[in-house]
């Protein structure tokens, strides 16, 4: 049976050995998940796995290294946590998968395992970043799978941003823009000024339900200009990198100076109870990881820092996303030309 | 007479006409960077410049408005402040010139009316971006000239980039990153894969004094690895608006979360003493505006929105650089070959 990820009763398989901390903070992710009712399968190594308590596990005896080469790690290990996880969803013993490892090799272990939706010419990452004062996100896509693009996969990319947002954040007609470097059309790369043409087509806007809003420059990422919003791999992974180590930065030097004296503590100390839902807003825990969108069964790819609570709303929105059988949804838009 | 950029005696162009308050701003900002003792000749419309003291004027009838196609505008406005200042560099009456008008506008009426450095097959925007902690900023080049770019353009602007570094911060031997969507060798788009290969050969690092540090991320922008950060002008212009945009919601809802109750108003004036190094080392003011590298002179670009002590900041920049002679240095460097 190939998992349809539309069964309420399946768990989601969890990639136990991926991220900064495993197996611990993903154990610890898994108790908080299973604490919300969601059932969860474990999967790694057994005897790191003692302490994980009654999960249902799936063992497997590689690991693949944070840093290694994603698509070969794939090809070699083939009893490694990652693959095994995307291959319960193949086999339909998971409803959807979810790492905080290694990212090029959950890409490679998903589309390899679980294939890709028919007529998706690349799978991408789909990233939510904050929007502050509103209640979802900008879907950010291609945020790193594809260096190199062709104008139509932009436009795939935009069908699967726009269908993700709706089903996600019940936006009913999502808005997409298209990053380039200046906002009036005309301007951008080559491949910039021939996606704005095919985005610009009626067709692909009825099909999905959204809208083409245009280019939108980098200062809109975090704006309320538009739901989705469409690059390639190279620049969406500069920019979201770029807006990682900018907050980063900022908030860093801020708490230094919230303990830089006795005084600045005792503001901090009032500060606190307004920075409190600023934190919320801010926290990219909130958010639940990014999705690799075109491939047939949900996988969802935690940022390898993720903290328990982080790695829960991951394994959540994972959950969801399968009771809610968002990828018929794609398959019907993307089958659709 | 060509202007050599390298007489102390001669005053500094600057564009009356270009930016969100002119002229107003301008020329307050004039004011301030003459009492610094800067010659300035301020060039605009007469009639608006009634009010400016006495300050030396080259008339100019015309202006370039922001949101004006730059290279159309330049060629059809050939008495407007922008061509006028550039020509004033041009036939010797001024050392430099400075505009916080129309960047597309300024950089054309720059290249066209100055002429570029020989050797230089583009010039690029050179912004410097606050690096937090350490006394000089990062360089980025090209910030936004070039959409598209050959990897040997990123070597010229490497080199660029480094001479300007050591000649205005006294950086002795400038390290330059190559932006990218990885760190290891071989991440990257086809022009960055490329540039990486010409960019490591040690000729022209040791022409330009300078040393190849290799593929640099988004997240280091602000980061102490390198001094010089170069990438194409589309790259280039999304990180520096993300950066720019992440900045401002940031600080933004800090603002208002500063202002949200009688207790939060409280604890932020115990902080304000702490927070105040904070707001001088990340004011963007305190860095002089973008300059643009290649040309056969000084031209400096504010941005649109320069307070006038940004704009006194950047008239000295302009200053300081003409009397280093900035422009002799990067004429040796391009010319070894």
């Amino acid at each position: 049976m190939r998992g349809k990820g539309s069964l309420p009763s399946l768990p989601v398989a969890v990639d136990a050995m991926g991220g900064d901390d495993a197996p611990e903070s993903v154990i610890a992710g898994a108790r908080l998940a299973a604490e919300r009712g969601i059932p969860i399968l474990l999967v790694g190594q057994p005897e790191k796995l003692a302490d994980a308590g009654d999960f249902e596990l799936v063992p497997a005896s590689q690991v693949i290294a944070m840093g290694a080469e994603g698509a070969v790690s794939v090809r070699r290990m083939k009893d490694s946590s990652l693959v095994r996880a995307a291959e319960a969803v193949r086999d339909g013993r998971a409803s959807a998968m979810v790492s905080a490892g290694n990212t090029g090799a959950a890409m490679a272990a998903s589309l390899l395992r679980m294939g890709r939706i028919r007529g998706v010419a690349r799978p991408a990452i789909a990233t939510p970043i904050i929007v502050p004062g509103r209640a979802w996100p900008n879907v950010l896509l291609d945020a790193g799978a594809n260096t190199e693009c062709s104008p139509e996969w932009l436009v795939q990319f935009a069908q699967m941003g726009a269908v993700y947002c709706r089903d996600r954040w019940g936006v009913e007609e999502p808005r997409v823009g298209l990053l380039s470097n200046g906002e009036e059309a005309g301007k951008g790369s080559l491949l910039v000024k021939e996606a704005f043409e095919l985005l610009s087509s009626g067709g692909w806007q009825s099909r999905a339900g959204a809208v083409f809003a245009g280019n939108v420059e980098g200062r809109d990422l975090l704006g309320d200009l538009v739901d989705v919003i469409v690059t390639d791999g190279f620049t969406g992974n500069v920019a979201l990198k770029t807006a990682e180590g900018v907050a980063k930065q900022l908030i860093g030097a801020l708490l230094k100076a919230f303990e830089s004296s006795e005084e600045a503590r005792k503001g901090a100390e009032l500060l606190a109870p307004a920075l409190a839902p600023l934190y919320n807003e801010f926290n990219p825990d909130s958010v639940g990881g990014a999705i690799l969108l075109g491939i047939s069964g949900v996988s969802i790819i935690s940022h390898g820092a993720s903290s328990p609570s982080a790695l829960a709303n991951a394994i959540q929105v994972a959950h969801e996303l399968a009771q809610r059988d968002t990828m018929s949804s794609l398959r019907r838009v993307l089958a659709a030309r």
